[in-house]
């Protein structure tokens, strides 16, 4: 290929679409053109992306021409659609959506973890994993490469823009209507009361609130957002048969996704060893000093690249097993970022001599 | 006895003071004289406990004369100087500060776990859990009872009022600062900067985040909140050796303390079955159907008695295994209620011809 490869951004309004905009214009640049494509809703809007303002236009099929790489961030059933007519007009294409992550002819992409990958790609699409997972895997991966990973047991806190700007604009209105009234939280409804009918995409309010829910219901009452982390760090890391356990839960948290995590191994850990590995694995800090109130928090990992883990130690009663926590944010390492990293894989796979 | 037993508290005008307050008031009444004792700060302070105006007395050592027992809730170093104090002037001390909890001379009291243990107390001291193990063990244990518990992973979502009135009134001030700046957590450091220097009892801010922390540092990279929940929870069921791994999260709620637990049986679990313990258990109320969205909160579990247990499952990769989430009040079973309930145990026992 002569010239830089064509890149569309299927979604590029959205949440994560704001961000692969922002991201584009910090990285080095690999593309030739960039085409914003979006529903009909968006068409028009202009959008600053690497310095120059475009216009958003409408997906057609035959606005796809031409175009290299794909990147979408747009339901599951618009990638369900229109993937593989994207395939068809030449394009490459790497979904954040769910709906071909776990089909066996397209992998499931982490630069830091399985670059190779990429070029495995029979179906045309490459698929990026749910923003959780990423965040998470980003640090167990290096630890299992060293110490062989057999069991995770893992608890969540997302943030309401997991759940797109609709969860964002969620929280902010939520906060508005309890700020300044002391009372509240204090009886059992009262915050409910306050909010009103008004939940955005989630099932409770999560203004003052915790809610134990992300996703929709499946067999044994495990949600989808659960299932993901199990089926997807599996695919990600190979081991069909690991061992997963996690608990997903919302917080109200605008942007960054946290995990508690407690994963076991085959051979006994050296707490010092294991902080050595993550200091040295790609895509992640490690900022963990609590003396000095160092930890991973979401205010601090938002707006950055890697994932921040922290309170790293060794299980006190399994001297194979280690607990550590690890934040990241969700519209960039958990979806944006992953995406440009894979969509860049594949333009210099494509710009190779 | 002839007389209704004298019941002292100490520290009425605090967090977990007010609440025991409330509940003297709408219990069964098992005591005489009431008498409210507090720090010289609070001396002169109107408060309504069973009807009656009460005026917090200061807290002496003739003022502790003919009491029978005495409701402790003060720092450690507070409870540790006037528990034997008040010993010696006749009462039996409930404390619920950390000072006495794993002393072998002081039973550990859940009264739906362990109520024959309050006859136990040498010192004549009897304590009451940390708020978070409180939550938690109220539904551990009725399944350790029927499955043998072998090993919990625990992670948690605490309440601001675990940090007392200071920890309430610290996320309101932060919340009227944060609410209504909706460009606010997108970027690295901007909820810091608007939250400003004021972290009351925290390390961090707890407006739009959670903070992986809560207590002091201890051996190993280990909260004492977090070395708390193994040891008390070891203790109450009786297991020094059980395996327990815990990490401890606060989060921006304001009352009602939560925790995602994976527990490890002896034996095979039936989760029907898991259900039918927990809905006999005392002190548990299951609330667990996710396609109707109800789960266990602290919006509603907040102002209640009961341990809200929900998202009952069973470990997909562990048959021997159960995942659930638990939420309670801190203030009241995690706190007030648990010390209330001990002290009537003991008036039950004074009064007994």
């Amino acid at each position: 290929m002569a010239r830089l490869p064509t890149l569309a951004v299927l979604g590029a309004t959205g949440a994560v679409g704001t961000v692969m905009c922002e991201l584009l214009t910090g990285r080095r640049n690999v593309w030739g053109e960039i085409r914003l494509l979006a529903s009909e809703r968006s068409v028009g809007r202009k959008v600053r992306c690497r310095g120059e303002e475009l216009t958003v236009q409408a997906l057609t099929e035959d606005a796809l021409d031409g175009v290299d790489v794909a990147m979408f961030d747009v339901p599951d059933e618009v990638a369900r659609h229109w993937a593989p007519i994207a395939v068809r007009r030449g394009a490459i294409v790497v979904d954040n959506s769910a709906a071909f992550r776990m089909d066996r002819d397209v992998p499931l992409v982490v630069p830091e973890i399985n670059p190779e990958q990429v070029a495995n790609r029979p179906r045309g699409i490459v698929a990026s994993a749910n923003c959780t997972t990423l965040t998470m895997i980003i640090a167990v991966a290096p630890l299992h490469d060293e110490y062989g990973l057999r069991e995770l047991v893992l608890a969540s806190y997302q943030a309401v823009s997991g759940a797109g700007q609709a969860g964002a604009d969620t929280l902010h209105d939520q906060l508005a209507k309890v700020a300044g009234d002391r009372m509240l939280g204090a009886r059992t409804g009262d915050v409910r009361q306050a909010v009103g009918d008004d939940l955005g995409p989630f099932p409770a309010p999560l203004a003052l609130n915790v809610v134990p829910w992300a996703g929709s219901l499946t067999d044994g009452g495990w949600s989808s957002e659960e299932m993901k982390l199990r089926d997807e760090s599996r695919k990600i890391l190979g081991m069909p048969d690991l061992k997963i356990s996690a608990t997903c839960v919302r917080v109200p948290v605008l942007t960054g996704h946290s995990v508690a995590a407690h994963a076991v191994f085959a051979t006994e850990i050296d707490v010092e060893g294991a902080r050595e590995v993550l200091r040295n694995a790609p895509g992640v800090i490690v900022v963990d000093d609590p003396a000095a109130g160092e930890f991973p928090m979401p205010i601090d990992a938002v707006g950055t690249d890697p994932s921040w883990v922290g309170r790293i130690r060794r299980t006190l009663d399994d001297p194979r097993a280690l607990d550590f926590f690890v934040t990241g944010d969700n519209l960039r390492k958990g979806a944006a970022l992953n995406i440009v990293q894979v969509a860049e894989l594949l333009a210099e796979d494509l710009t190779r001599p």
